[in-house]
């Protein structure tokens, strides 16, 4: 019998997995009791998604992997009481959802939809896009969302370029790395998408200078993580003119405080970090599939590089 | 030496004709002089967008083939002076551009983009839309435009249902035709496209009754023609919110004139015949390959059917 602790914050959270994660461990052969409050020396996995009850793991001393319910670690990484087995969620839904927001928000931005679907003095302006085929986007990242991104814009014929930290080679995408691989890969494109993880390396990337190196009216999507970005040289880029637009997912503070300038901000649209939500249904799989795999002595799948901090 | 008339309409037209069109004709080995005018029965091609100057084609009499520069033929398949064979516009611009139009509108949709895009009091509600393969999207038509919305579709996982008159067999599409047909694609959907054209049989077709027929809180998007839809019916529908919004691209009358109730209808978005533009290069490219195959003796492309209508 295997003991798992689900810590997964809110009692909603819990409600959505309390049926699909024994059916998911039943269908993969496991044999599990599932509990929100084990003794901690008798727990062998803890499903997890950030809580404030449950932030020190060093009581754990048996628990063979903590298994995150989010694609993004960046709260986890830090902590120095996780030394068991870390992994972060790639689940089917997290992609699809992800793939079908970007490419509506870059087809958006590519169509101008914004100035037809608020048009107060009704103008008929005959003024027809060009095709995608001449507008170049750059995605930042190339990971599990970034590359299925990439290449959903490329089926729709944009001109991708994609960076990452490993040089990568995807069939229809321009890849780049390094320094000057993002100045080059920024400078070129009208519309640039954030798919990278918050680490200590990519904090603050989009700062003043990365901005200032962006194409003149060009549009920024940020679905990755809030601090990638420097809100205030953001906003200054956004009265300048210098960015047309920036429509964020994500952002430093969640909800988004009400008196946030952003909120109020003619070039910015807010979503609430609704890119893409993990669907319990398919996580539930992934998470039973990986104590299977732990079980059986395989490969985690996903593992977190804790060096790399993603 | 070939004669052919370039009858389109404004004179901005021909200025975006006149560099490409000789240089395509030359590509295609054709030694032609092209003018605006010239006498009727020297001519041997008109290369034709509807204009008020040129209605009556009886005495181009040596004329074999009148070449549209529109998709849509509906202004001549009514013209009985017009005997000559007619070909209507299929090309890769206008393919590219509608795909990237009714892609980005069902995406739109899918998200509920409109209410973060417009969200003045700035509320945080975290609600993720389902996932595209929960969202059944409905294609009226599977034309050369229709089959590749369709299929665009289909590649984000939107079930899509198709109809058209003569059966189709499109992979990863459901394929309907008939009355019958009709009726369970509209009710199935959450979205419905017309992609049809404008014949004495689909004039209309979008009637109180179909509207009705429709699953309640449903979006139609038309980029069609205009009267595909009875606008009363529509108008009705999106009151009562049967309807819940309707994007539209084409109109009985173009300009959409400053009064109609569309405009200022808060459940319909205008937008100004754009969907897709007929790419002077790309479209100069078929013009001339029609005309190689007349002089050569093969089959003309994209020949319409006067008695279908399209
Ligand atoms: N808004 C939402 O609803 C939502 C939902 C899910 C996820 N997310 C965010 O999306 C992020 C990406 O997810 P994922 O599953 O695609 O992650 P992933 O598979 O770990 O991919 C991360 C990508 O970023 C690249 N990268 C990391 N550090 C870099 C650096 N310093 N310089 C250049 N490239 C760097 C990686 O390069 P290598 O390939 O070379 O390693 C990789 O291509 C998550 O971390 C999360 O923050 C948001
Ligand atoms: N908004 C814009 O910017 C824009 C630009 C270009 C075109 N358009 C419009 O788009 C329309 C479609 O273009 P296309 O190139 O795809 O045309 P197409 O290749 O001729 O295809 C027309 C489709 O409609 C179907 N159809 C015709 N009459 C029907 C009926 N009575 N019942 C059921 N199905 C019927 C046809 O069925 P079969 O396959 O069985 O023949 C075919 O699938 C054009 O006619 C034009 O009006 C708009």
């Amino acid at each position: 019998m295997i003991r798992i602790l689900f810590s997964g914050g809110p009692e909603d959270r819990w409600a959505t997995y309390s049926d699909v994660l024994p059916q998911a461990l039943e269908a993969a052969g496991i044999e599990a009791e599932i509990r929100q409050d084990w003794p901690p020396e008798q727990v062998d996995y803890i499903v997890y998604a950030p809580n404030e009850d449950l932030t020190d793991f060093s009581p754990y001393v048996n628990c063979k992997a903590v298994l995150n319910l989010w694609a993004g670690v960046e709260g986890l990484t830090k902590n120095d009481t996780l030394t068991q087995p870390l992994t972060r969620m790639v689940d089917r839904g997290l992609t699809e959802g992800m793939v079908e927001w970007v490419t509506g928000h870059v087809l958006r931005h590519h169509l101008g939809m914004d100035a037809h679907i608020v048009n107060p003095d009704h103008e008929w302006n005959w003024a027809p896009p060009p095709l995608a085929r001449k507008r170049p986007v750059t995605m930042l990242g190339l990971g599990e969302l970034g590359e299925a991104c990439a290449r959903s814009l490329a089926a729709l014929n944009f001109p991708v370029t994609g960076w990452s930290r490993s040089l990568k080679d995807i069939d229809g995408i321009t890849c780049v790395a390094g320094d000057d691989g993002l100045a080059g890969a920024l400078a070129a494109a009208e519309i640039v998408v954030l798919l990278l993880p918050l680490t200590p390396e990519t904090r603050n990337l989009m700062d003043a200078e990365r901005l200032a190196g962006m194409k003149r009216g060009a549009v920024l999507i940020n679905p990755g993580r809030g601090p990638l970005i420097d809100d205030d040289a953001l906003l200054a880029a956004l009265d300048d003119g210098q960015i047309a637009h920036a429509t964020l997912d994500v952002f430093r503070e969640e909800p988004l405080p009400r008196d946030h300038p952003y909120w109020a901000h003619p070039r910015v649209t807010v979503t609430p970090h609704i890119a893409s939500a993990t669907r319990p249904d398919t996580a539930a799989e992934v998470i039973a599939e990986n104590i299977r795999r732990a079980e059986a002595g395989e490969p985690l799948l996903y593992r977190v590089d804790r060096d790399a901090g993603y």
